[in-house]
């Protein structure tokens, strides 16, 4: 964070990363301080904690799914683009200070779907959720939808097991999520549509 | 919760509910309060917070095994018993007000593995897997270890996918748990051991 963001800025980098740090419950004071802001300036800047939480995420969310999904110039296969997410799941967790998915975090912690946190987490999850499909379709799979559900639940699931266990994966969620793929016959040699 | 019950089961009842509901953060004094206990008993009963947190999560943890984990009275085979484990998730989901499993909600809320709390939530997951494991071996899955812990993946990831989009499975766990059996050669004609 660098000194000339704005107040904005600062509130939201702060936000973002003491929510997932600390969970959503921690207080608006908190979070006044590390962001170096006053809490009169946060509540000209957001209408309420509950704004500042899915305004948090959700700037969040393009520099989340920049490490995890392969850009397009990365000209791999769709099968080996979709296990590259599992890949950098997986380095992720062995990086250390892995609290879990996020979106999916926010979404426990609020307990409530129609809080506007959980209405960004359930928006990125889907973009997961897309990506798949869209690789899934280049690799003519059967059922694509069904598919591309199936493998966020491997990567939720994986994340949820990082937690919990507080180890590394050890590349179960890539095993995983190659076995349903095999299952599907989707197989590397398929082209790239 | 009988008004015969001892202050120390109507505070472990009230956490239990309290902390699966509005989570791990709620206040003792509403703690307190729910169970008609005083501050001053609680402290006298538990040691902190913390401990309660843990005794909570332990306390309910049979009555939640015995409504996913078919009982040994069940003789369907191996396969069918632990398909059944995520036709009662489903079932679960649809019955309404569910916040996601408790173990890996209280591990994600806590974010420290060292917590007495995401001890107790490791070590029932563990049972998860141990089920899984125990009905792999009898129908003869050449890594039952590997299945076992893919499963749970698979379970925890359904868990996950219902909270985020706060809507039914509609047998999606099933199906992809079905997958993965089918692809490791788990079939419904082998015997229970």
């Amino acid at each position: 964070m660098t000194t000339s963001a704005t107040p904005r800025e600062r509130l939201l980098d702060a936000a973002g990363e003491l929510f997932y740090r600390d969970g959503v419950n921690i207080g608006v004071d908190a979070l006044c301080k590390a962001a170096g802001v006053s809490k009169k300036s946060m509540y000209q800047l957001f209408r309420s904690k509950d704004e500042l939480i899915a305004e948090s995420l959700a700037s969040r969310g393009p520099s989340y799914q920049a490490l995890l999904h392969p850009g397009p110039e990365d000209d791999r296969t769709a099968r080996d683009r979709i296990l590259a997410v599992f890949e950098r799941q997986d380095q992720m967790v062995a990086e250390g200070n892995f609290l879990g998915c996020p979106y999916v975090s926010t979404a426990i912690e609020l307990k409530n779907p129609e809080h506007p946190g959980s209405v960004v987490a359930r928006h990125f999850k889907q973009q997961l959720t897309d990506f798949f499909h869209r690789e899934l379709r280049k690799a003519g799979a059967e059922d694509p939808a069904t598919l591309a559900i199936q493998l966020t639940i491997i990567f939720d699931g994986a994340s949820a097991r990082a937690v919990v266990r507080a180890q590394n994966l050890g590349g179960i969620g890539v095993v995983t999520a190659a076995a349903l793929l095999d299952a599907a016959g989707v197989r590397s040699g398929e082209l790239v549509g």
